[in-house]
């Protein structure tokens, strides 16, 4: 499996555009949400070194780290959504000719289904800490990059409720209807509390701009 | 001035993650701006030339080639907005000792404050567009991409809302305040408006999941 985010930015869009198979919008979600995570850890870029905060000084690099490895982490889900839809894709294909096709059929995609759950529900709790992080960017970073924080909120915000669509999605075809619950109830979770936390810190960057 | 658009994704936001002075923000949400153009682009590239969309075919290929323009131009503002951050961080430089200083200094400001105002108002104006093209993705494309048009329009609400911080951080250092607030209210009005519609959208797809 090729990965897409060694490609330059225009390719890896050109690509996205088109019927390929991936990038499709999970894989888009994950790079949005690595560029949040990368739009806060660039506050902490621009405060770290600077007398005026030096009091926050070891806080922030904490931050950072997290930051960076939250950016890694979400490239790398660029690659796994990828991988977990060739054999779904794949799966859809199947025969379903005979009784014994069919039931094959529906064994396989369940586990597929459940595969391509697993990377959006990722790119979700991934996208929520970046929205944790960049609160507290935008709180104590440097002022002269609040507008930033409140980009890298938006943006993982915007992520995180992307993704879920991609979560919902294969849910909804699942036959095990207890596992598609509980999946649904989790992403449902982290969407109620962290859509209005991310439009929270807009709204207060907002305020201060 | 360097293309960041031609460098890979991974390269993108490591750059973007320090404290490099381009790309900050503005790159930032032209990018997410051109990935949900990319990502309705995708629904077109899933729709036509099937026989079940025959009907929509010839709307949905002019809604594809509106969305390619938009996801071209904003690459292009990605460059741009590096373009103008230049001029405006070495004006921030310039000395203010003596009164012929000051007022030489904050003649170049203003007009650099506008320059990086335009480039976040013209990203903003591609987001509404690629808003628009996903809603009527979502309403008459291809029925197995409909997951694809919500990322659209949820990535490309946050780009428009991302953008608007920069707009407003450089509006709030302009001394022309008339200036100032006419571009405060076009950016006020794009967000009401696209917001909502954004979030509609959003929510129409995660009925029909």
């Amino acid at each position: 499996m090729e990965d897409m985010t060694l490609q330059s930015c225009r390719t890896f869009v050109d690509v996205l555009a088109s019927s390929a198979p991936t990038p499709g919008g999970g894989g888009a979600s994950a790079l949005v949400g690595a560029v949040a995570a990368a739009t806060g850890n660039m506050v902490g870029s621009l405060t770290v070194g600077k007398k005026k905060y030096a009091a926050v000084e070891e806080e922030i690099q904490a931050m950072m780290e997290q930051a960076a490895g939250l950016q890694e982490k979400l490239l790398d889900l660029v690659v796994k959504d990828a991988e977990v839809f060739e054999p779904l894709a794949a799966a859809y294909g199947m025969p379903k000719d005979t009784p014994e096709q069919q039931a094959e059929k529906e064994r396989v995609m369940e586990i597929c289904l459940l595969a391509a759950c697993e990377v959006p529900m990722q790119i979700m709790e991934a996208c929520c800490q970046v929205i944790d992080l960049a609160a507290v960017f935008a709180e104590k970073g440097s002022r002269l990059a609040v507008s930033d924080a409140g980009v890298s909120a938006v943006l993982a915000g915007a992520a995180l409720e992307a993704a879920s669509l991609n979560v919902f999605i294969n849910t909804g075809s699942m036959k095990d209807r207890v596992s598609a619950a509980a999946l649904e109830a989790k992403a449902n979770g982290m969407l109620d509390r962290y859509s209005v936390q991310a439009a929270e810190v807009f709204r207060a960057v907002r305020e201060v701009l």
